[in-house]
């Protein structure tokens, strides 16, 4: 257990959100990370002024361009970040970065269905893809054997809304394109466990919670985590991760939800 | 239980392989339905001489194009077996075309995965939109309370690779892009048996068995099961569904899978 002690991260969807509230929790952390990498699509946008703010404060913080339905943008974030880490690997790739558009059953259409798999689900398999070198390395270069986040980690940020076996919330929220994608990105985490494994690497799908953010307000009423508590839980759930977790789907207090 | 009574029937994917295992049997049952239709991308095509040689035998067989991944051409098989039915339902609606591509957690790309996705998991959506009117005017039109398959139903074939708690085979064959599709194919059948209960609309996912098929023989050694074999098998496993039976995941043989 204990804090999370890793030497670089990198946060999809980081200019707000839960992505944000990464970014701000990882940096205030009692041993923060050498390098904290904020990815976001527009870095010197309007929507990244939070980012920016937090970046003229912390050296340690470096904002990354990346659209991550866009492999090219993908590879070249890839590159710039293994240019900044100077040989050495990359601890934690948190995948959070997702889309949710407000359909029922009769209103999805194959454009709505087919964006929203392409951010929930294949970004996290290409990012995966692409920094998976720079995992292998600090796999590598950490010490001691089993699994663990300190090491080398992919999360992929999910949601109860993929749990196959409850359908949470059917009745105020349907979000099909949603509730597919992110049954297909714990399926995606399924298989990372067991492909990376060999390689040093964990991974693990989290349920953060339903969240105060734009998404999480975008579902109505409103969402009883802070994105604070949630991000403090997450944190300390990936602190306590070992071999035994790869490949499992927790809830932002730890607790195990149905696939 | 005994024998699956339909008055009409829609197969996709229907030129071979378990489609037209599925075509070939309902048209051999001791009460066949009234009318099968079958739909594939090219029925004047070579890849469904079968079908038409089928078709000259049988007066209850109608070929009907389609080409599942275009919502233009869903919208016109619908119009066409609507004009078919003259007035009366659609009783089944049997979503099995699908893509498999042979890929790895390494080789899989953007383009493989968006493709699997759209014809395994989007398509089902979308004919089932489509049909939905002619579905419900069946169970409007069927005598009794409850839900069944001689009513009005949406089967979607869907496979054991998209357990995301068991993730069959995985040393042998990982194919990424198809088992998240088939999660994700499990997941819509779920929200679909929600969505459809108030219209009479029973909703099931089948895993077929790994059968001899084109796609089956794709996957490496020999599959053990004869599309005979899995296609008598689901025909038997529709005919025993009940309300209580709409959206779960059964095999061929009637045994729960895993989500």
């Amino acid at each position: 257990m204990g804090e999370l002690r890793v030497r670089s991260v990198l946060v999809t969807g980081a200019n707000r959100g839960i992505g944000l509230g990464f970014v701000q929790h990882l940096l205030a952390l009692p041993n923060p990370p050498e390098v904290v990498f904020a990815a976001c699509r527009d870095p010197k946008g309007q929507r990244a002024q939070e980012l920016q703010k937090l970046a003229s404060k912390h050296r340690s913080l470096v904002i990354v361009p990346l659209e991550v339905t866009d492999p090219a943008s993908i590879k070249a974030a890839a590159a710039s970040v293994g240019e900044h880490l100077k040989g050495s690997g990359l601890n934690l790739l948190i995948n959070n970065a997702a889309l949710l558009k407000v359909n029922t059953l009769d209103t999805e259409t194959l454009k709505d269905m087919s964006e929203v798999y392409t951010t929930n689900t294949i970004s996290p398999l290409l990012l995966s893809q692409a920094f998976l070198p720079l995992l292998k390395k600090a796999a590598q270069g950490s010490p001691g054997s089993g699994l663990s986040c300190s090491k080398a980690a992919i999360v992929n940020i999910s949601s109860s809304a993929g749990s196959i076996k409850e359908v949470f919330l059917w009745e105020s929220e349907q979000f099909v394109s949603y509730r597919c994608s992110k049954a297909a990105l714990n399926m995606l985490t399924r298989c990372q466990s067991m492909g990376y494994r060999e390689h040093g690497i964990l991974c693990v799908a989290l349920h953060p919670g339903w969240v105060q953010t734009e998404m999480g307000n975008s579902v109505g009423d409103k969402p009883p985590v802070t994105v604070d508590a949630s991000v403090a839980g997450m944190l300390k759930v990936l602190s306590s991760l070992s071999e035994k977790d790869t490949g499992t789907f927790l809830d932002w207090e730890g607790n195990a939800v149905a696939w």
